[in-house]
């Protein structure tokens, strides 16, 4: 039983149709209206392929098929909405490998002991509403409803009033449900897959991963009559934070990222000078301990910056994740269907969160990734060849059968 | 014959309330509504006091008191546009102090040899529209006007729309016109006249401007999976160049003043390496020479830095004034009205730009300072007191009146 390539293909063009980018990208933003369409083409193909569609309050879809009757669902699936301008395989790659399982399980007619259910996760990239993976934060209990409810983008707009706009504020209890297993494909977003030749990533867990964010009150001022001696400029500490960030990296070295990725500068013309700037700082790394002991230099580097400009500022390290290792049980199962097809894998650490990160603290997770061209993600160039999709999407498929069993 | 400082002082208060901020400032950025409704008020006052208003092909609006016939006019104005956030001084008080000349020249029905127009200036701020003082620029003929129509917002707004917009579209020629002098009083905008306790500053000129933007083009990715070897994040190097800009005005010294005002990031979330950063330069002195020599030393450091990241960019010199020297005549003018008041002055440079700047291509130019709060413009906590608007608006009308001449 192999998964049908020119479906599948064809459903990650349709789908990736609505939002795409003139250069081959992809901006599907959380609760937009491109999202919205996204989610009704979803749906739709969900209820095409049989399955029961239900949403819940965090606007989560969930499609089951049956499987003997008190028995707790194999759940697959990944998110549909994008970055701006990102590509057409993060997530959307995920559901749609899913899906066509799903549907390769209804063309063999296979009964399976435990349902298979198919989720899309609502607002994993935190593009829009912070933090990212919210609504697998909300279904893992670890994050409250209503700090959901009320986060915010950037116009002010809340993310349940959202929701509501587009249609997807469901019913059911966004609460942990009894799972067999949860599966999830996604690219890598890293190099590593495609420098060694390999089609295949058998994820054994996830690094942890710190967001924290500086915002840094300078004094506004002309940038013409006010002399060098009585400035304090938000943005000249900002810019040593941000040299400081990249250099946590180099002298904690390993496999510790850090990124400033987000920066605002109040009020922004040519002829102020900076009164005030946020920036977020992202740090990841496979072990928690290394992760302390950058917080511990960022705490530092942010302290000196400031007081050296002699401006106030405030620093929030308002997200937290701890390194997450995968179900033995279920890495086993990818990683032996894996074999069984021949696909050249190895096992792998996950650089990005995923929500599989919170259904680990639900039910026994496992990822498997596919490459991600010149490890590049988050972009209009992301890509990633059919025949690696299709291994990957043949490794879901035979995971979640062994998972499921045959009934 | 002294200027009425309960009315002028009530102008200012009124003016102020439009576009008032809750903090004590202004937001009346140039074009908008509240331009608009500004614009209104001051037409109406122009008219109250008998003046012949006329609005030219770049919005800027004249107010004629007549004088002989024949004769050029002493033109007095600065402009009512506002920085987001500014105050409640910057431009709006050189309005109105000319505003008050006029009025006092009416109250005392003085008849002088040359007319006198008031003058306001469209977006002189360019904190909309880019480059700064485009309106007397394209008066003085240093700008074309087709460049200055088809200037755009951050929204793809041009100029002349948002202009035609408003209501404030002239058909006068925006061309050079005989003058006998333009006075403008300003505050000073940096720390001097205050610590020195002086009310009155005698402006001998204006430091040479030059503004720069570098677009740094790094590798969208994200921020997760991609390990720090591989990285081009275009927000390191900004970073870089940022401190580097700062540290050009330590290594030259003098009266050199360089900042880094404008800022932005894409994609900008916190998960994704900055794929591209645009930062805007804004550097100034009184000696062309001394600016031609940090100008190097910027092209230096942006390719160093650049270099070091790996990653492309684009440096444009796309903004550059010399240092303007006042007419004699009318510096001696000024001078001599504030010291027959008695007001405590001293000659200065003025270190930002101002319409004076390109009203000096065309004819005698001087300008007047008034001390600012802490040296601080361009936000909230701009602030100038009533007894040193007071001398400097008087030394305005003795100014004018000198020049003007009694008929």
């Amino acid at each position: 039983m192999r998964i049908d390539r020119t479906r599948l293909e064809q459903s990650i063009e349709e789908l990736g149709r609505i939002g795409a980018t003139e250069r081959g990208g992809l901006t599907r933003v959380a609760l937009t209206d491109e999202d919205k369409r996204g989610r009704d083409l979803l749906v739709r193909w969900m209820r095409e392929a049989g399955l029961r569609v239900t949403v819940d309050q965090m606007g989560n879809i969930f499609g089951e098929r049956a499987g003997q009757p008190g028995q707790p669902p194999v759940m697959m699936g990944s998110h549909a909405d994008s970055v701006p301008t990102g590509g057409k395989y993060d997530g959307q790659l995920g559901v749609l490998c899913a899906l066509e399982t799903i549907r390769v399980l209804n063309d063999h007619r296979v009964r399976t002991r435990h349902p298979v259910t198919l989720v899309i996760f609502t607002n994993e990239e935190g593009a829009r509403f912070q933090p990212a993976m919210i609504a697998s934060g909300v279904m893992a209990g670890k994050i409250a409803l209503e700090d959901a409810y009320n986060a915010r983008d950037k116009d002010g707009l809340r993310l349940v009033d959202e929701l509501e706009r587009i249609g997807y504020l469901g019913s059911e209890p966004c609460v942990p449900r009894p799972l067999r297993a949860y599966l999830e494909l996604h690219i890598e977003q890293g190099p590593f897959l495609e420098e060694e030749g390999l089609s295949v990533g058998v994820v054994e867990g996830i690094v942890a991963i710190a967001w924290s964010r500086v915002t840094i009150h300078g004094v506004q001022d002309h940038a013409g009559p006010t002399p060098m001696r009585i400035r304090h400029d938000a943005l000249v500490a900002a810019a040593e934070i941000v040299t400081g960030v990249r250099g946590i990296a180099r002298d904690i070295g390993g496999e510790l990222v850090t990124t400033v990725g987000h920066v605002t500068v109040t009020p922004n013309i040519p002829n102020a000078i900076p009164g005030r700037v946020t920036l977020s700082i992202d740090m990841r790394d496979p072990s928690d301990a290394a992760l302390d002991r950058a917080r511990a230099l960022l705490d530092r580097i942010v302290r000196q910056a400031c007081e050296r400009e002699g401006v106030r500022y405030e620093l929030e390290h308002y997200w937290r994740v701890p390194a997450t290792p995968f179900a033995p049980e279920v890495v086993g199962a990818i990683e032996r269907a894996a074999r069984a097809l021949g696909a050249r894998h190895r096992r792998i650490l996950s650089g990005a969160g995923h929500d599989a990160q919170y259904m680990a603290a639900i039910g026994p997770t496992g990822m498997v990734f596919v490459p991600s061209r010149d490890g590049r993600s988050h972009c209009e160039e992301e890509f990633t060849p059919m025949a690696d999709i299709e291994h990957g999407a043949n490794t879901l498929l035979g995971a979640a059968l062994e998972l499921a069993g045959q009934a």
